[in-house]
């Protein structure tokens, strides 16, 4: 099942489970996955900038990858970028012959003009094939690079094989709605657009014309329903429900250390065995998890299902 | 009234208001500074990054700073960061003879190294002189200079007129722990910190030692009540006062957007005249205002202050 | 004499002298204009980067600007950078009324996309009025800001007052090249290029076909001299000069420090009675004034003109 | 024969020589080898930046890295930054198998504070062990990491398996003075002091102390005469060569496009097969091929090792 321009729903970006001592969990590579399943997600994507891809070795990415493809069920998007192309290509030729539904590409920081931006993009689908659906992932917070709606689109129309945007700029609300109108004068074709932040700007990006969601939030639920409330009209239970959870997935995106409180929650819900990271590591002291432990004592007021332990 | 470490309360950061045409709008800023009296302040800073003081001349900048100055009854922080000390020191001495209580300096985005950092902050001080009470802004977001608490302490230590830290890196919260861990451990003299970043971690921020907040957030009762009650131990009441403004806070903390959607607010909340900001402004468009709106809207149903119109 | 598109040779990047207790020494502005017409300059360009422009008060740019204007009886070009609008408006119209030829504008850090940085041209020109003949800057190196041929030509076309680009990309050979081609195929208007960093690569930027040089090396004879050698077609003379400077070239080309060097220089041959600068300042230690002084030793065994002291 | 403090002369960074269609060129990898013998080079380093390392597959780099090392009869430093420790750990342990004398590190872009700095060399040296010698490569203008001596000085007595700073910060000749006077007064432990940056500045980086060069220069023949030179007191013979030299040092000293020239130049002089670079690339067109050809006849005057064709 290839990625194509109709995906929607929630993509859950699944992190890296890992031993204290470093090695991979594998067992909770296989919880996680099924949870993720089981709370309705359409999709995972692995080895993501949250999923601590560049700490693996690339035997260990094709595993990873390898292992959730086989067991979900799922389309299963990988993540790819690379600071080279050959690796690029080894890695996205790799995953998709074990049956990955497509791959995402970030640009690399040292990007800045308009061209300088659509020639990587252009080189980049040229290392991997144009037989290989993509993901293009816009996250200007962490990379730097900034993309216009037109640069977007230049990119988009020049790669058939582009299926998707993920969405991360800050803010973005109005870029959704930049790249739905283009489509409505007929200057861009059908995209997917699922949107990441940690789910901060779901509420609306929704209602922007957003697919869905990539990201990765504790509670991949949440951002189920809200997705299914907003797209059946139900605005206002959508951000009854959202807001409720907004304090954690507000504490969950703080740059550096939202990835251990990621990985926290889930261990609170038994669905890794640790929190572990492979170094370098944001860590959590013991202020922060009885903080995170109180949000989630608060969030279970509305929401059962963040009752843990 | 000079500026000393026991400040504490909420000051909120004022934004400039214009007429549509780019005049200074002095009707709007008498009410404004009404309007953060009347909503319990403790102070009020102006000419901050979000008070758009870098498109005002000297002569408006001295205006603006001194109307206020006069009117409000309470503490007045002025910011004062220029790309030369020659400025900063002309600024800083005029607003302090007409009666500001301290200044407040931003580093400039150019540095890097710890020393460059401290360095930079002696030669300040030097140029405004070591009689001018001082706020240390730490923004690393907008300004890309990082400073570890160990870098702080040795900048506060350095500066007797240093009296208060601006708050707002982000993350931030393990900051605020480790200088209140210096000064129980005697290396770091008594300091006020007040918190930034739209308020978005306030909650928090003053369970682990804050004494407010200076931030804009377009509603400063809720800020006031937030410290207020946190204070006065009553941590349920403060989360759930703060968790339903928190859609909006999120929303109002957008780069670049952030002040379109503070003066819209406070516009609606009839304080300002006009929601107009002088070239080059970030400008919401009409989704974007239904959004704010409905926003509004939600939160009045909690916080009967946020009924406008 | 309003600057026009037809603007060649060198335009000498004027310092600030100053005293050693920060006053602006106004003996070594009026010997350092002196000097600048004696050596053959076609312009003077003051208060640029360089020229300590930050580190002015409003006041003193006027003053120093006017001063030379009144004396070098040569076109003069004004920077008027400014962190805002209003600033760079009323220095511009300040200098343009005392008799200035024109005003040089480059752009703030924080452009990154295409439109971004042609919109704010746009604004720029809104700002100061398109009656004012304007130079643009293009200077990654310090700015961070890039510019593609492109980008420069939309900025060009949109505005007929822009007269001039001073050329500092670096490397910057082919995009002098680029720009010669628009014009070739009729997408560019006319537009002077003089180009900037010191010097460093004027050899082959006049072969390339830039009209001169805007930059601040100490010894602007020799730039006005590669220019004439290279515009009468004397391709070897004009490496062999420009060759027995390039080491002094380059060490006066080094970030931070080089303005140290260069009014180290002006100083040793007695146009600046100081090489003090404003704080903050690079400073060069003995060490570092012994290798000036060697470097000087050995070009003037080929240039008599660097025989000082 | 393990890489330590005495280490002194030039190691050549040796670039990765392609075929046209992108293979590795494993016969002018062979040449290059032996013309650096030939040149008097005292070591090698491989996969470094303008190695183009992050364009290999990993099991390329370590064939690559072999193929130098069975060959030259010199150490080799091998160059293993990563975006993350295991792959690092991984190419560290295997080169070192294979008779490498030493690794490179650079610290990453994200870096800021000088705990950041020291933190991840820390870290980095317990992932490739401490038993394997090490380079510290510092250089801020590409990296945008700013290390103050003191700051290495910290890195260094931290991590008894440093032996060697390549030193390329610019501008840095205060740095090595700094060092050097660190190492007079007892606070710092013997190092090896190589520099970079083309050899822009070896003339005097020499007379401040360093032990050599690592860098690039399609002409390693000057930069083991200068530093023979400097060693013999020989001053103004080192400084005449130098200068010979210093036009096409500048060229080939062009971010972006430095590695284009010196591939060119080494194809000219018979050493590589084909300049050819794996995508991206920076490409030199036919204007600029022509200027390298101007220059090295000019150099050639001088120095007749640079007749070439």
């Amino acid at each position: 099942m290839p990625l194509d321009e109709t995906a929607e729903g929630v993509y859950a970006i699944a992190p890296t489970p890992f031993h204290p001592d470093g090695r991979i969990d594998h067992d909770s590579v296989d919880r996680m996955t099924d949870a993720y399943v089981a709370a309705g997600c359409t999709g995972i994507t692995v080895l993501g900038i949250m999923g601590e891809a560049p700490k693996l070795e690339p035997a260990e990415s094709l595993e990873i990858a390898g292992r959730i493809i086989r067991r979900a069920g799922l389309p299963i998007v990988v993540g790819v970028s690379s600071p080279g192309f050959a690796a690029m290509r080894s890695l996205a030729r790799g995953v998709m012959e074990m049956g990955a539904a497509g791959v995402m590409i970030a640009p690399p920081p040292s990007l800045r003009t308009d061209d300088q931006i659509v020639t990587y993009f252009r080189q980049a689908v040229e290392a991997i094939g144009d037989d290989i659906p993509w993901v293009l992932q816009d996250y200007p917070l962490t990379l730097s690079v900034v993309m216009t709606p037109a640069v977007i689109r230049r990119i988009v129309m020049d790669s058939p094989s582009c299926r998707m945007l993920k969405h991360e700029d800050w803010p973005g609300l109005e870029k959704i709605s930049a790249l739905r109108g283009f489509q409505k004068d007929g200057s861009l074709r059908p995209l997917s657009i699922l949107c990441g932040n940690g789910g901060l700007f779901l509420d609306f990006e929704m209602e922007r014309g957003a697919d869905g969601a990539m990201t990765g939030y504790a509670f991949p639920e949440m951002l189920v329903d809200v997705v299914r409330l907003q797209k059946a009209g139900e605005r206002d239970a959508a951000h009854d429900l959202f807001d409720a959870h907004l304090p954690l997935v507000r504490y969950e995106q703080q740059q550096g250390v939202g990835l251990a409180v990621r990985k926290y929650v889930m261990h609170r819900r038994g669905i890794l065995t640790s929190d572990a990271q492979r170094t370098p590591a944001g860590k959590l002291t013991p202020a922060a998890k009885a903080e995170v432990d109180y949000l989630l004592s608060r969030v279970a007021r509305v929401d059962r299902r963040a009752a843990v332990g």
